[in-house]
């Protein structure tokens, strides 16, 4: 730290991303990424806009949010695109946290949460899971407090249904409460199907996962007009350019493609299921996720220690050093291929110890 | 406004970026676009990524760092790429900006300036301009703040010399200085060489003009490795993966290259010159610009009338609805031939007047 730093921010402590090493090549489990590359036509759109790239990007990004508007049946006016969902997220911690606000989030979650509060100065609410990393909704009722929860949640997998989130939603009519729906296309039902009935709701999503393009930075929040609006006012104070030509066109060209994305998505829950079987079948408790990665973890090896035996090995998953989750492992669903490597390898992993 | 929205932002008035009108095809001199296209070689370095999307981008932008690091003779160690520059100026606000740490800027320069200090309640110190719109630095010695001073100015044009600037970084050894290059590469001397001697040097780019990739998004700072540390604690609490693979590629490409954006520079540099005296000759007060605009006025007609001529005619220059300098107006350098539609234009509109 120079002797320049704030001191009100010489606290906080970064998020920590995933390893991206680039000394080995690794099958890599570790970020959540897609195995399957972007579309032929989000990549012709991208090489189309590279030739325009000297003049900005529209700072109101009309045209995607069209598109978005359009795919989602809301309107314009209800979207806000972002620089990835890290963007929108930070976007609604400035927006509606403060001293009197504070943001209450399952206490394991996405391990941004309790960072974005931190850098905005927003009073953290960490809520403890229940049995089996279960998100107790009662928890939450009338909490006095905004809300944001990751459905499902990471790193557990698991999935709260729509009458839940409602229940979150309708007990606490006066903070908004943020779904945030990174891993909704591998098996859960949205809420922006409650968009018109809760003016409190922001749903965040990225293109990062279900439409492979972790590399270009695409996320974005749905909610009433008057909430994008106040998002708006952070974007517009913030970085108005803050999606790039390039995105837009993927983004705009992904959502186009859906069949090509709706049946990736559809092979990683089939490969998913078939990996937890047989991770089960090797003694791992797995929980039951609707994600594109398992959390799962073995009574005879610890979580670290497995993690490190794989990495050995050249695979690469994600342990979390935090108490209640140390004996488990996020292993993101790459393809049958690599997951048929993981598991032998896990197989001669038990062998050995 | 929401009813959610957080009463501590609620003074906060966005920037308000330059028209990007999507009904008519306009001769477009309002946002300091270049008028050239990026070279080949970053067009196809945008479409080779394109098929490696479905992977997150390095968060330490290893690869674009090394280059650029080998490009500005620093180490890298010494440079912190960004979404646009507006990000980089924004994390430099947050990191040494608190309520004893104000920041200092002319009154007329970049607009965002103010909104980042109300954005990050940093209190703001707006330093009048001295006569003929010159950035006075005495007024800036000892000043008891940070400093974030364009340089060259915008929407002036007029540059500081080196030794103005070390003057700034001499008289304010306990404080950040924040020099916003911008436009440098247009006729100015960077303040890169001094940071070996000033570790309280920041000084901020973007690849948006002289490199022509204003819709990739992509700026950076340079400085010393404390204080990019600093700046980096506050990008991994915000957005570790605030630049996508394809900004980086065509990022490195650029500076791979830059025998091609040096002579696209030196032909703007070239036309800017001509125009001026073209101004000048038709009864404009035109400021000596070292940018890719000119900043004139002119006796017979007010800014915002000659605006409003130009953009029914075609022609969007931007006009800055400031009391200092309502006179005037800033008029992006493009070709050759807009440039002569320009002036035949001004011709016609003065005629009618």
């Amino acid at each position: 730290m120079s002797q320049f730093f704030t001191s009100r921010l010489s606290a906080l402590r970064p998020y920590t991303p995933g390893e991206q090493p680039k000394d080995t090549v690794y099958i890599k489990l570790n970020t959540n990424e897609s195995p399957f590359p972007p579309s032929e036509s989000v990549q012709r759109a991208v090489a189309d806009e590279a030739a325009r790239l000297q003049l900005y990007s529209d700072p109101e990004c009309r045209d995607l949010n069209r598109t978005a508007a359009d795919f989602f049946g809301v309107g314009t006016d209800q979207i806000l695109m972002t620089n990835g969902s890290d963007e929108i997220l930070n976007f609604a911690f400035m927006a509606f946290g403060d001293e009197q606000n504070p943001f209450a989030f399952p206490s394991i979650s996405y391990g941004f949460y309790p960072v974005f509060a931190a850098l905005n100065r927003v009073p953290a609410k960490p809520i403890p899971l229940g049995k089996d990393f279960r998100i107790n909704v009662s928890d939450y009722k009338e909490i006095g407090a905004n809300i944001v929860i990751a459905n499902p949640n990471a790193p557990t997998g698991l999935y709260l249904g729509l009458d839940e989130i409602e229940f979150l939603l309708k007990s606490n009519r006066d903070h908004v409460v943020v779904i945030d729906e990174a891993y909704i296309d591998f098996g859960g039902e949205s809420a922006i199907s409650l968009i018109p009935k809760y003016d409190n709701l922001l749903v965040t999503r990225t293109f990062s996962k279900s439409y492979s393009l972790a590399g270009a930075r695409l996320g974005f929040g749905i909610g009433s007009p008057s909430l994008i609006a106040d998002l708006n006012t952070i974007k517009y104070s913030t970085n108005p350019y803050n999606v790039n030509r390039m995105t837009m066109a993927a983004g705009k060209a992904a959502l186009l493609d859906s069949a090509y994305y709706r049946e990736g998505c559809d092979k990683i829950m089939k490969t998913r299921e078939r990996t937890r079987e047989a991770l089960l079948a090797l003694g791992f408790t797995v929980t039951d996720s609707k994600t594109n990665f398992l959390f799962a973890a073995h009574d005879k090896i610890g979580g670290k220690e497995l993690y490190l035996a794989l990495k050995q090995n050249g695979i690469l998953v994600r342990h979390f050093d935090l108490p209640e989750i140390e004996r488990y492992n996020r292993i993101t669903i790459g393809t049958d291929e690599q997951m048929d490597i993981l598991l032998e390898t896990i197989k001669s992993i038990l062998k050995g110890i």
